[in-house]
């Protein structure tokens, strides 16, 4: 059997989301997220993000919270601007773009949009010939594992003011963000700078369940309406609602992202140990190691890992995830593995 | 606490789906439907429906696999018939036309297409300034409780055949259609007979999930790209798959549609005992009795349910919906208030 | 060779368009509706509305105003009512569906819509469960040749108000209604009334156009843009611009509707004089007599005509178009050829 | 008055085609396109391409074109890959991504694809959770003026034979690429290496319209539904027919593209006469010359143009359109103003 770094969603829940869902079974619940449960899970992160009035709706995956997000927010000739690498662009099969709106992808070689790099795409749209940019799409983590400083998200916070447009933050990796040692932005610090933002809750511990939050108050209208055209309404809404009151009590969000930074970080220690470079730094639970390919060859033989690039004719990029589920005991292994592939190089 | 008739997804799961879910919880297993429980109820449900070849999706709920098979099928310029109450013409805000196709309702009193609906629409869409009608879309339970024939949906296959068009039906009370007293329809006249139907989960003791299962070969091609794409592909596709497995292993499913109508004939027959009559014939989960106004504000006093339509100043049409988890003593007691509620009318 | 009262659309331009046309073909114009005489044509139909503010945007067809004048309104959830008989319903091929928009048709036998039926339609739509009802879409003239009277469109306008519904009338006949001895609306009426209109000019007497009037400035903002992106942005603008100067000088546009209505004035007495019943009673350029099959196979082998509905067994209900370049000899003949078809019935 | 070198369309249409108008003006013709006219301009064009099958459709403009035939041939999933620099991916405010469909724009200096280009898309788009690019766009003229060769054409259809893609070309500028001096590509070339590809008639001496052949025959089911859906179908179709039939006899197509390249010719002689360089090589006509600051400023004075990019901090790049109705006087008057500026720079 294979040990899994393929991704952070291979196994189920946390036992204490799955404890909370039994006790709840048979409770009756209204449907459709109006219940008891999301509503107790609301206040928990308007209390985590220090807002009262946040707007606040459980959707089941990211793809789906994405194009409802983004199409909800723009007119049919608007666009929004994100990273070359942004999950919107690449992998989610052009879900934006069959809600009608354009996807302007900018190459950034860290996977991390700049207010430079949006004014640029604003300047090269001046007309009515051309889409109108109208919001500005972040990951935090970023898909290959980095991350936005405070520093970094206030200014282009502050750029996407000038021009109008809305900042949209995808935290399908918040958790791992904000767990990170190199982490500089709290939750009140995303509602502060972002017209809206989610917190996943799939990649930490939830069966599935993506918290979005409407901040700017433009946005929020007629939202449970465009959720239910996306067929995007769950309709036993209250097992999101149990979860993330799970994931924002007794801080099991940020210990779930802890586990799994902390797994990856013995991952990197144990890949740097071995004098193998990294073609990303980062802090959070994504890891892109640059390998001979002998050495990846022996790893597959025990691992499953996906392959991010081709480096050169003998190196390739693979990418390694942990998640709240990963065992220490599967890192050590890997480390050995990794150091005895090494000296069969 | 009221008692709730409002629907039949008000409770969460049968315990043995959750005990299943908690026993593959810290398993590995492959994302997007892709995995070994999935494949598994894939086997399943084919045996059920007896056809090897059947391509089955799971999908998290009804408007998202309507929306999604829907729109999948048709060319841009066609169109879906159904009755004028289905579901997708009026309780899906609109999620077939976002994705660019006419829903051509036509009344129908008990909520049944017939073929003779179908030809006046065929015969009124005559030329390119028209859409194009090239689906038949069908509830089984319908949307007001009734059901097809055996003999109904052999003529309704061979009207579609006649005239090209694909047979969808949206089974989200199938159980409660094929546990009924009066169902003449089987799984595997369901898959000769249409090109496409789903099964489904959420009203009928599932967290959520429905299986969508393709005949037509020419409906398959790359469905698995515009799943991803209306953001309808769960990242932990194993939870569809082993909410499958338990409904599809010993008789699961049968049993919890069963228990659904049984609670609803001795609703019914409370109902009929009082002397109240019901707006639709039925014997399925759905009942939809015309009671006084004073009843039904005595009853609205311990029990949730809706209302239907205004039948004169006096009457009003209610729904009381039974499901897998609906409890004998709520019913007992259900008869009894409405027993008392008659004698103070 | 047949002579054709088909449509309203068979021939060409009046000859001082086309004449206007050959004189500015040389000039240099600016591109996409920002020259000289589309400014000039705005001047002169904000005159003949008075009203100095309102925006104007010329576009090519019907068809390509309604999807984009429906479209750049309504947010993704929003529908629009509509009589059943309206163009938007059953002859654009679901164009305004294909943008993403439900069309709720409303059947009423003389095709024009009521405060009251809109009110059931808003009072049917309570919910995020089903679309939100936002715009009213009018013809003026009908579909069917009738006509909304002042006191019906302020009582329309009104109750559009009372529910936040936009209103938009496509005036794709709008000709004929003004010059009909049975109007009591006048433009700048429309103007008042309504959110935004359009005139048309394919069917009167212009090779091709509409002059799309937006009153409220809510529905301004980026309108350029969403006309690009449908496609209605014609390159040589200009020669739009010119065909409204023509028809909006020395009252041609009147003066053509006005022939137009004279000719089907002759044409009804005829059918009256024969003793035939009309299905509609209208005082514009569409006439239904309602004929005996015999008389209308006679007819047919001198006439080209459409058929509207069968009546029953023996009769049929055909439609009679006339235009601006109608020709008064060819009416005549008609009324002969009538004459002499009744007598061999 | 300023002189314009802005675009190809600041005229109306060769007189020919304005006097073939007015013969035919009070002509009753069928509507939509089914008129006698646009057939016999079928044949003309069936004769030109050497084949006797294409289907053809008239369509009035060139975005309209693009979206209809983009959209028409894809289903929802699928995505089209042009240059960059293409006309769908820049100019058309998101008019493919409205109908739901990827652009996938790849940077191409000369702004023309190549097989290298698209296997690279093709390698890159490997399962589900991408878009799956199924078409390729060029533009012949390209929008840098620039020319496929015969052979780059025959390679370019051979690449998406092997990978299941449609080859669609826009030639909204065909007249000034056949026309041109370089030029090794013929109609009956583009009738046997593309699926679909259209004649622009707007930028070479038409009113407006563009004549749309779809050779495969896949391509071409419903496709006058999908037309009207888009708004696409003008109602006085034979207004198209006639100007590509004039177009299309007594060489009048070529010998206007053939004007406009040698008024393009004659400008080029000028620029490289006064020692500035060309951005892009090309014997079309458009021209991209690299001019100091100083120089376009006194060229402004007299000339109406467009600037394409900027060079250096003194030097720009500016574009000049030549067309049918470009005036000799006018550009020599143009080099002698050049001349001038050039002197005083």
């Amino acid at each position: 059997m294979l040990y899994s770094f393929n991704n952070d969603y291979s196994e189920g829940a946390h036992p204490r989301i799955l404890q909370a869902m039994m006790e709840a079974n048979l409770e009756q619940n209204d449907g459709y997220g109006l219940d008891r449960h999301s509503n107790h899970a609301r206040e928990l992160i308007r209390t985590a993000i220090e807002d009262d009035s946040a707007d606040i709706h459980f959707i089941s995956g990211g793809t789906q919270t994405n194009l409802l997000a983004i199409s909800s927010a723009l007119r049919p000739h608007q666009a929004v601007i994100c990273a070359n690498t942004g999950h919107i662009n690449v992998h989610e099969t052009g879900a934006v773009e069959a809600t009608g709106h354009k996807v302007l992808g900018v190459p950034m070689p860290d996977g991390k949009l700049t207010p430079t790099a949006i004014e640029k795409v604003v300047a090269a749209h001046s007309d009515e010939h051309m889409v109108q940019p109208k919001m500005v799409y972040l990951s935090q983590a970023t898909e290959v594992g980095t991350l936005y400083t405070l520093d970094e998200l206030e200014a282009l916070s502050a750029c996407c003011g000038r021009y109008g447009l809305y900042l949209f933050l995808d935290g399908a990796r918040l958790g791992a963000a904000l767990a990170s040692a190199d982490n500089t932005i709290t939750l009140p610090d995303l509602a502060r700078l972002t017209d809206l933002f989610y917190i996943g809750g799939t990649k930490n511990g939830a069966l599935f369940g993506e918290a979005l939050i409407i901040m700017n108050p433009a946005l929020r209208q007629d939202f449970r309406y465009l959720t239910k055209q996306r067929g995007a309404m769950l309709a036993k809404g209250w097992l999101l609602g149990i979860q993330f009151e799970e994931l924002f009590q007794n801080n099991l969000f940020l210990e779930l992202a802890d586990h799994a930074n902390d797994m990856a970080n013995q991952l990197r220690k144990a890949i740097q140990d071995c004098g193998y470079p990294l073609q990303w730094e980062s802090k959070t639970n994504q890891i892109f190691p640059i390998l001979p390919n002998a050495v990846i060859e022996q790893l597959a033989a025990d691992y499953l890992f996906s392959t991010q690039l081709t480096v050169d004719e003998n190196h390739t990029c693979i990418r390694l995830v942990t998640s709240w589920a990963t065992k220490p005991e599967a890192v050590e292994q890997f480390r050995l593995s990794l150091a005895a592939a090494r000296v069969h190089e």
